[in-house]
């Protein structure tokens, strides 16, 4: 039987755990739960050589530096693949049976979304390869999830007759119902449709009835540098947004379902992240440095500052830097809204992290005011900043870790630990790392505009100019 | 008739305000409501000339530059008497007398908490007014307030027959009670006791039957550079413990009570800020970048970060740079409690403030890790740090606003905006604000050892060595 390619899916942020997950740091890449993220839990679950191929990672850019780094730290190879973002799930079938189309004509295609957290990895697996293999038979297989309650936040398959050994046909496919039409699909034994499908690739090229031959490029050297092959889909080709009619999935004579048992959960917002967490004393899950007084069920994640809760029960703190959630566990649903209402304010909170990820390292902003900002910046071994200039800021280096070479105009110069370094207003410069340990500097930025638009590149080795 | 003398205690710091109000920063040097502290606003109340004496700030030594600061904020001139911490009420008041009698014989004085707010200033002076005519005949008039609920926070007092206009023999004095006796005395008359009281100093000092005599010493030279005359206790004098039996205000033929109609607050928790705030949508107060969805009655006041509230009703959620509190309002008394626990971790935010107040200015630490930290430092005009020296670590100064004068060893050299200057380890150094707008600088320390201290102080102006 020929393995799945398990095409992970990477695009979303995950607006429901902000404010950790933003658009700058979705929640696929985060530790929800122990050390991994649920990328990284989501990879080492494909990582079975008797069922598994090469995963394709597909994301919409931002975030490839940062799955290339979060790859490498569990030592696992997938292909990253750049798609334009947002263009459905109909739209990701295409794509992803095309992907697999590239490898071979009978491939057996997976979709998997990257921020699903499963509790039993073995039975994930083997539920996986029972869905391939009638999934070879030409089939497209959904991976249901019994329900456990009325969810109103997924859509519903009604199982059919028995097909092989566990999965069956498809009666109906339902869009996410309110409470009364969920209550009525859980008594009707309906599943959780989880996004998790496994299908034979020409079968999905045919029922999509579009094709997205062609959309697919060849891998260009943009992840060179990283030792990863990239491939990038072709943005200029205009693809026609893929809807079939009716959807892939309602198509009865190649639709198939099965009941996936190994304990599921999207995460979609902070009550799921109580709920599968370990609970300490009177129910309360505590992150970082945090206390409560006279409450019970409470979930406090803290990145930094010390939290103290006194009197409340079921309310979710999540404190980061510079954005703080207090919500009741009940209406944690309604998070989203409020980011929304946060970013309708202009609050750069609402998208952004003040720890930026690049593909060289990370930046912090530590301090800002009107004619200073204090950034401390990391550099991994090898990591070279671009090559640039400011229009509007002279920059002062002080290396507090490691040994960092640079560039200025035409000099290059090695500045050690307890060094110091001038860039004035614009000269052109670089900062690489050519050390063994991560390089850590405090900049301090002076002038009259801080923008991070006011970065001229000059030259890139990530292909970023 | 003469005038008030008013003693301003400013000893306590506020734990029910945590986590704005902590040891560094005491509930009275803060704005609570608008722009100015209630130090401030006491000090405002108490400037009547026809009413009150030069005022007198009893402190314990931490915040003498604190008030100094505050009152040139505001204009206003006061005397500053430093006091060993928490020696009880008796004993602020014996200090009081003395400091009272040490200006006239036939001193009257008040005593004032500073913490407290006052709605209608007018009354409230016209009430320590008609206090005074009745303290002026040998009298310690205390002011009572009217209770609108069964506190249990306050001492009660049960006024007797009327002496003079309004002022009343006092019939009772209680501890602060339970609910249910707290319900009794509401319903007896009885008056909160609000700590603020009038008294013929001489009156005082026989009642009491122990001198503080002697244990004020003269001015010295601690607040010279202030401009601002300041008293120190004699520490050394081990002055016996006072405590008067009964207590001064329980000896019923010179105890005197007048009801203060001027609405009053002693703001011992947050439910009391957001009693006494403008409220806005929904009855929720919002200082800062605070946003409420689906919720009623809160409060929210925060430092910096955004804060978003969803789905709950009657919190105070309080957000500083390194500690954050979420309570119930119901249950806000209870922060002292969590307090305490915090305090019992060894978490450093439960008595300090991110940002440190100096006499020369203040500096705010921005980033820390095992090896550098990064602060933010703001000289006032003339202001002039120690002469001082390092063991454990060099110093990176980058002036991002004014001009620096810097000492180094034998050199004096003038840093100008977005210049630098190192400091190595163990060289002797200063720096001082020449200039007439406050000098900003960023420093980066470099080291092994980052503590407060790791300062010698060599020389000071302010006589800290």
């Amino acid at each position: 039987m020929p393995k799945i390619i398990p095409v992970v899916m990477c695009t979303g942020h995950g607006a429901g755990l902000w404010p950790i997950a933003r658009e700058t740091m979705p929640k696929q890449f985060i530790p929800l739960f122990g050390r991994d993220s649920s990328f990284q839990r989501t990879l080492r679950l494909l990582s079975d050589p008797d069922v598994f191929d090469l995963p394709i990672v597909v994301t919409n850019g931002d975030q490839r530096f940062t799955i290339a780094d979060q790859l490498q730290a569990i030592g696992l190879r997938a292909e990253i693949v750049l798609e334009p973002a947002g263009r459905g799930a109909d739209s990701a079938a295409a794509t992803a049976a095309e992907l697999g189309l590239a490898r071979s004509e009978t491939a057996l295609v997976g979709i998997f979304p990257a921020d699903h957290v499963v509790q039993d990895g073995k039975l994930f697996v083997e539920t996986c390869a029972r869905a391939a293999a009638v999934a070879a038979q030409g089939r497209i297989v959904a991976i249901g999830i019994p329900p456990c309650h009325p969810a109103t936040a997924y859509g519903y398959i009604r199982p059919g007759t028995e097909i092989a050994d566990g999965v069956r046909g498809v009666e109906d496919v339902a869009a996410k119902p309110d409470a009364a039409l969920a209550a009525r699909y859980l008594a009707e034994g309906y599943l959780w449709n989880s996004g998790n499908v496994v299908f034979d690739a020409a079968t999905m090229r045919t029922r999509l009835q579009a094709a997205a031959r062609g959309a697919i490029g060849n891998g260009n050297a943009n992840g060179a540098s990283l030792g990863i092959r990239m491939l990038e889909t072709d943005a200029s080709a205009e693809l026609p947004a893929i809807a079939a009619e009716p959807p892939a999935l309602e198509q009865a004579d190649t639709a198939a379902v099965i009941a996936g048992h190994f304990g599921w959960s999207d995460v979609g917002n902070w009550t799921a992240v109580w709920q599968l967490s370990e609970k300490g004393a009177h129910g309360n899950v505590v992150q970082g440095r945090g206390y409560v007084l006279d409450g019970t069920n409470n979930l406090v994640r803290s990145e930094d500052a010390v939290v103290a809760i006194v009197g409340l029960d079921d309310v979710a703190v999540i404190a980061t830097r510079d954005a703080i959630l207090v919500t009741s566990k009940a209406k944690a649903d309604k998070v989203k809204d409020i980011v929304a209402l946060v970013a309708a304010n202009h609050e750069p909170e609402a998208a952004s992290h003040r720890e930026i990820h690049r593909p060289w390292g990370k930046y912090l902003s530590v301090d800002l005011d009107e004619r200073h900002q204090v950034k401390r910046i990391t550099v991994k071994p090898n990591g070279v900043l671009s090559l640039q200039k400011h229009h509007h800021r002279a920059e002062h280096w002080v290396v507090v870790r490691g040994t960092a070479q640079v560039t200025r105009d035409d000099e290059t110069i090695l500045v050690h630990e307890n060094e110091a370094i001038y860039l004035p207003i614009g000269c052109v410069h670089r900062m690489a790392n050519p050390g063994k340990i991560p390089l850590e500097i405090i900049e301090v930025q002076v002038g009259s505009y801080l923008g991070e638009d006011d970065i001229i590149r000059i030259e890139d080795i990530y292909q970023r100019c």
